[in-house]
């Protein structure tokens, strides 16, 4: 599992509980900050820093616009009557968290606290991340001592250049699509990444897994892993727990029988001989 | 016709009264069992044996979950109701089957009696039908001496090692696109399977034919025959026999007009000469 | 204008009327029957003679199934009920027909009066016209000393035939995508016709011909001239004569304005330099 | 900005308030008419004269037929209860302007005052504009001592002309699709014209410029400027100048996010390295 820099919980509290997991940072372009999340996190006992690239700026998405949702939410009538008409959720989501930690702030944005989740006058520090550049990765190459992912890459150069610079691996992706609109797709752009640093480094990729044949693609098209975002968080949403593990429960159970469908008995066996172009 | 290994009246009835049918065969990868379906096959008199090889194992199949469809079907209030709200159906056809038959039972999965089809508390045996392998091919080609088509291949070359072993056809087919989600269409691939095999072999084809131009591309692009199931089952569902005649004749009468409007005479004819690409 | 051989009144009153319209016939393979047509045709002084050759039989028309469409109209309920609900229609061009002319046939068929328009009993000769073949083509040719134009042509191998036959013309048409279901669009083939026999005869088009620049891309494509069916139909149906005259009308100033937008000023220069592929 | 031939404010007003603004000009083929409105253009101060070229006739514009829309505009009923329920524009546009400057009159279209925007009876002049041709603009040229830009090229001959001719710049346009239905994109076309001319002359485009992302787009494809009109007309109908201003801020901050993801910090580094065809 990998811990968002924008989770709610103490990176500290999830590498107690779950010791193997990773954490992704949205590191400015700011060498202070970097140092300091970056000792943060290794005193965390956190192996695998995962760092994303592709969120230089905010873009402009209009999805969030018309849902009126901006980080810090902004309280008003509107957010009122979600929490009403949505009890369940209010309850048992919403008021026990608030019970338990209090109004959530982003804890894993830098060293520091972060903004919190709800505000009507404070802004969310997104830092100059714009200013983020290979220097930076250098630096933080140097200073970070564990595992090192780079994750939002979508050209060969950039994956040769990240693996030049010292990254274990990289995360083909596009952000699940939210940032650059009109951008290509990771699955299009996979193939001549994988085959440029794929013998180097790990080639992992994200974005619109949503089955078993889904996987199947990915790693046909030289991933050697693939991460899953929205099913899990869809899950949580109708089911919490349980919801998320009968939704991996499901992807696993789909690799495996279309596995079976395909002939293969290995996941590593899954190649391009299995793809045909439309 | 081909009885399916699916089907619910004992394989030793249909032969009896359709000498000419084939019989198809859902098998394990288990020697034993092999053995003695085969026997049963041949002690019924059947002449043609059909290895199905692309249900290794039941996929997601996300419309039969939605539907609650499932071997056996469970019994409960769902489908107490659709059996009250279509009437003709439960008195012409499920309790005419029951009186003259009892509950209904997979009758043709293996030499024994299997599943009824409505149980609550039964499994039915769908036996280690992922470990078929070529192996097996050639123990039954041993074994039967008649004829034997191999139904589920999709790429050139198993379709030239179906050919080796010993099997008298192959059947392109994808099972009507239920197994494996995003897979190729047979017509995508039946070109080059036909160029590959379609000297030495009957190369077959089903999946996706509706009217009398998809029976044509399918010969045009390589098959000397063609299966039809859907259309078949709905014109059972809403006519009974009279039903399935009347299917069967507005597809030979497609057919013969179809071929009257493009000029040829012959089914052997129609070559890809006819066909344009899009 | 081109007389349908499937016209309501007898060719000789039209050809009289207007004595430049061709004559377009649907013949069997019967060579007593062609010629009496033929010289039935000749003696209304008719100049073009049009064979249709992609009406070898009819075909599984499903929209005419479903509208309840047949030749002859059958009476019943439904045909009665049309008629009610569309005074106008039936007062203003029903009624007024059967005053004027009685019941019509269809007059034009051969070389005598053919099937009524309405009847629950006679069924429509249609002939054995898939048996129509290029002897026939050369009978017609011999017999008939006018210009000759073969319809339904839709390879280039046809229409070279039809050339050294010896036809004047040729039109490219898949009889309005209503015979053979999932042919190509005239269009598509045009180009390969027109580069095949376009120096020798007349290459013409018919076939979803709607607006000024549908025209044009035929033209460009390679046609000398265009056909336009259903635009006039419906133009009549709505309103008449004027109706007819108002469509012709649109279409000859779209076309006018479409050439000065593009820069032409003769029909005969626009040519597949104007044309972009998608 | 530019002043378009068709706007009912004089364009020495324009000019007055905004000297940096070009001139859009519409011009028949008559040398009269041409030399007068160059030598009004000029007095006014006017830096940049636009000549638009693909007018050469008004289409049938279907969507102006059904909205019975023309100018000038036909009072009637119809346009009476547009006014009588869009009380707003009422009363704060339209009765404001003719308080202000009695009923506007297409001001620019010509050396002299054009046809009234609302009349029964007047027709507007378009002159003979298709009959204005290359001899045409080599008289503009020598008489025209500014910038001089053709707007309407979709053709890398047309485009080559037009610099020889002496042109400064081209505008890559279709004109909003709105004039030959079925024309190509300009970004179709921009590449070839960009590869043609983009050295000698300013190649510039607009149509279908709608966010940040069509601006990189086309300077990827080889634009060195893009125009956009119905964003600003939307804006301008739904919230007057402010509304106006804020799509011009909403297009600047796409522009400059979608820069920053991209990871170019200059516009003129937008190149076609950063496009991919689909």
């Amino acid at each position: 599992m990998i811990i968002s820099g924008s989770s709610l919980i103490p990176l500290e509290e999830i590498a107690a509980a779950s010791p193997q997991a990773w954490f992704q940072a949205y590191l400015p372009g700011e060498p202070d900050r970097i140092d300091a999340l970056i000792d943060r996190v290794a005193a965390a006992g956190i192996g695998t820093l995962l760092l994303t690239v592709d969120t230089a700026t905010l873009p402009n998405r209009e999805n969030n616009v018309r849902a009126g949702f901006s980080t810090p939410l902004r309280p008003g009538l509107r957010l009122a009557w979600q929490g009403i008409s949505h009890p369940r959720w209010t309850t048992g989501t919403f008021l026990r968290t608030i019970a338990r930690h209090g109004i959530p702030h982003f804890e894993n944005s830098y060293a520091t606290r972060g903004a919190p989740i709800i505000s009507s006058n404070v802004t969310r520090d997104f830092g100059k991340r714009d200013h983020l550049n290979w220097g930076h990765l250098e630096r933080i190459r140097k200073r970070w001592s564990g595992k090192l992912v780079v994750k939002g890459i979508m050209h060969p150069d950039d994956a040769a250049r990240a693996a030049v610079t010292g990254a274990d691996g990289v995360i083909v992706s596009n952000h699940g699509g939210r940032q650059l609109d009109g951008t290509a797709s990771p699955l299009q752009v996979l193939p001549e990444i994988a085959a440029r640093v794929g013998d180097s480094i790990a080639v992992m990729v994200d974005g619109g897994i949503r089955r078993g044949t889904d996987i199947m693609k990915a790693l046909a098209l030289g991933a050697c892993f693939v991460f899953v975002g929205r099913p899990f968080l869809y899950a949580a949403a109708v089911a919490g727990l349980p919801g998320v593990l009968r939704a991996a429960d499901i992807l696993r159970t789909e690799l495996h029988s279309n596995m079976a469908l395909l002939g293969v008995t290995r996941v590593t066996d899954i190649s391009a001989d299995y793809i045909t172009r439309a």
